[in-house]
């Protein structure tokens, strides 16, 4: 029995374009994009083209992409690196209950070290509102975090509203953890009003340990980390130059087929659910699903629970996830469903996480949905 | 002409044998670690045999290896993540004036934040005096930073000294930045009493953007970035599997080539001085050759200037540098050199480093060292 993947939210799998991408410089462009003779401008070249393709998919200058190791270090640099260099102008931060643990517990220790944060909270239909957002802003708030696209529901969230709302507050930095959003959904920074803007690489089907934050101009920011002068002074260490041009190529993939990929992920999303519909069995969609991204779907199983339906699913050969992988090894209770629903609410101890991506088929989107029902079948009978 | 590639200390070619060991992995193991289904977990097995590979390198265990983005981040965690953690017990560091920047910067950082840091001088043989920081220590010392190999003289401190003396502080930690030691010195952390040791991939032809921070079980250490628990909750982020594989690969081979490079390094080392010397020019070698490591010298030209000389190598085909690429693009006076010879010195503005790898060989070694007689006599007469 072949294991179907239908985890991308977790990570993807390379295309093979990227892996082409980034042999010849393995090969080939070695230097260090710092030094100054023609092994390291040759690596300087490579660079400086990724950073350009990255900021023009979002319609950005190329100087304000920080290019990270990763996701996580692009929303902990967004928040600690802006919070810090900003703390003279005030002390709140607002952000909301269901980010990723990358920010969420960034905005922890900030709270730790003296900041204080304001947690909006999600309706049952998985949205921020702008409401609260208007309302919780403060003479002293200096910035503002709310993810694009939530990674456990899919839920797109109103960042074009929000980026509006603020667009009256210039001294209040807007930043986006845009991770599940990049590449399905369009984003012009400037238009939409956004500050800074996290992307991961390995979420779209480039190597993993690569991300960039985007930074505006004017954002005051500090670096996290010291060193050389990398990155216009704010992320210093050699830069993973064949990483850069990996990232790069996943970039213009998902650019160019940006319009394919979501009307086949939503295809993938809509097969899926129709074949658990018309299997009779019981289940429930968390969110509102005409307002989720197409790559991701998540799922509540009512009389059954998370540790059997993975094991099952793991047995049966379906790689699905209870949210956030990052958090995983064990199987906690989901933050983000418990801001939805409550925290006693069964929902948040019977959803799985469904997300499609290129490794996936109408075939083995159709021989999924067979499995789980007999699963869910099994489970509740 | 063909370029000549003399500057391995600032970066290195990927070996083939590390390409070959990641792509399987870009193809097939493309899982997150974090996932419990079978694509996870054997992305886990993948990332826990490459974390095996690096402790055993150095006689540690593999639950302290660290992985992390590479050297920079790894200098920064160990300096901030011990400073903060055991800030109680005292606040006073101490780390030389030769440090890396990512030493450097970080200690630096760290004066910012109510720490209080000693720099020791180095002499001119390039060398740390063991004196020197025993009259450092003081009750409130948490931690000692010291680099085991200079990264632009080469010259290799008195480390298993220090360790010895450290032996008798149990509460001091004792950080090495092994960057440019590891691969070609031996290093048992335990034996050497080294508490924390940073080891950075791309320097020994693994791929860019990963290392490690090597922390011992009894240290007590913050993490510098919040979100996910990978890492063992000291370095969070979707591991970098790939990356972590091919610097499994170049671990292997610099454990199992070390004495074979370390002949080579030296040949090529003793066949460039001494064809410098046999062509009459004037210049002088930069700290105790004989206590410097295989693969780097530095070398004063007097009456020359490093632009000139960078400017005319760079025309005939050589790639040296003038000391760290960190910080390069400008050509800034060594702090190295000045902390040897005093700021004034013309040696901080006419010496060049050059450093050997795998890319060099007897002829081109050879054919580096004529051109660089025929650019010296050209500049200097
Ligand atoms: C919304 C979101 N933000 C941040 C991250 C962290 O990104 P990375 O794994 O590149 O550190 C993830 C993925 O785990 C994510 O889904
Ligand atoms: C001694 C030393 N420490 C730290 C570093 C930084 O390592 P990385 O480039 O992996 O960040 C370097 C290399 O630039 C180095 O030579």
């Amino acid at each position: 029995m072949k294991d179907i993947y239908m985890d991308h939210a977790a990570t993807t799998p390379m295309d093979k374009q990227v892996v082409s991408a980034m042999n010849p410089v393995f090969e080939d462009v070695f230097g260090n994009p710092s030094s100054i003779h023609s092994f390291g401008r040759k690596a300087r070249k490579y660079l400086d083209e990724a950073r350009r393709t990255m900021a023009k998919s979002i319609h950005a200058n190329e100087k304000d992409i920080i290019i990270t190791s990763g996701g996580t270090e692009a929303d902990n640099l967004a928040l600690i690196g802006t919070a810090f260099a900003n703390k003279d102008r005030g002390r709140h931060i607002i952000t909301t209950v269901q980010e990723h643990h990358a920010t969420l517990h960034t905005a922890e220790h900030l709270e730790n070290q003296g900041f204080h944060v304001t947690y909006l909270p999600v309706g049952e239909n998985g949205l921020v509102s702008v409401d609260d957002l208007k309302n919780a802003l403060t003479d002293e708030t200096i910035l503002v975090s709310i993810m694009y696209v939530n990674n456990e529901t899919g839920m797109i969230q109103p960042i074009r509203e929000i980026g509006n709302v603020l667009k009256d507050y210039q001294e209040i930095y807007f930043h986006t953890d845009a991770v599940q959003a990049y590449g399905l959904l369009d984003i012009d920074v400037k238009e939409y009003g956004i500050d800074m803007l996290t992307v991961s690489s390995h979420k779209i089907n480039g190597p993993k340990g690569i991300g960039f934050l985007y930074a505006a101009n004017n954002v005051k920011i500090e670096a996290l980390q010291f060193g050389g002068e990398q990155e216009r002074k704010r992320r210093p260490g050699t830069e993973n130059v064949a990483g850069a041009v990996g990232f790069q190529k996943a970039v213009d993939l998902a650019i160019n087929n940006k319009t394919d990929r979501n009307t086949s992920y939503q295809g993938f999303k809509d097969q899926f659910i129709s074949h658990l519909s018309d299997s009779g069995i019981n289940f429930e969609i968390n969110g509102d699903e005409k307002k989720s991204i197409a790559s991701i779907v998540n799922i509540s199983f009512p009389g059954t629970n998370v540790e059997s339906l993975l094991t099952n699913f793991d047995l049966d050969g379906i790689a699905a996830s209870s949210g956030s992988a990052c958090t995983a090894g064990s199987v906690e209770p989901s933050h983000v469903l418990a801001a939805m629903y409550g925290e006693n609410d069964e929902r948040t101890t019977n959803s799985i996480r469904f997300s499609f991506g290129i490794f996936n088929t109408t075939e083995n989107i159709e021989e999924a949905a067979n499995r789980v029902v007999k699963i869910v079948k099994r489970l509740t009978t």
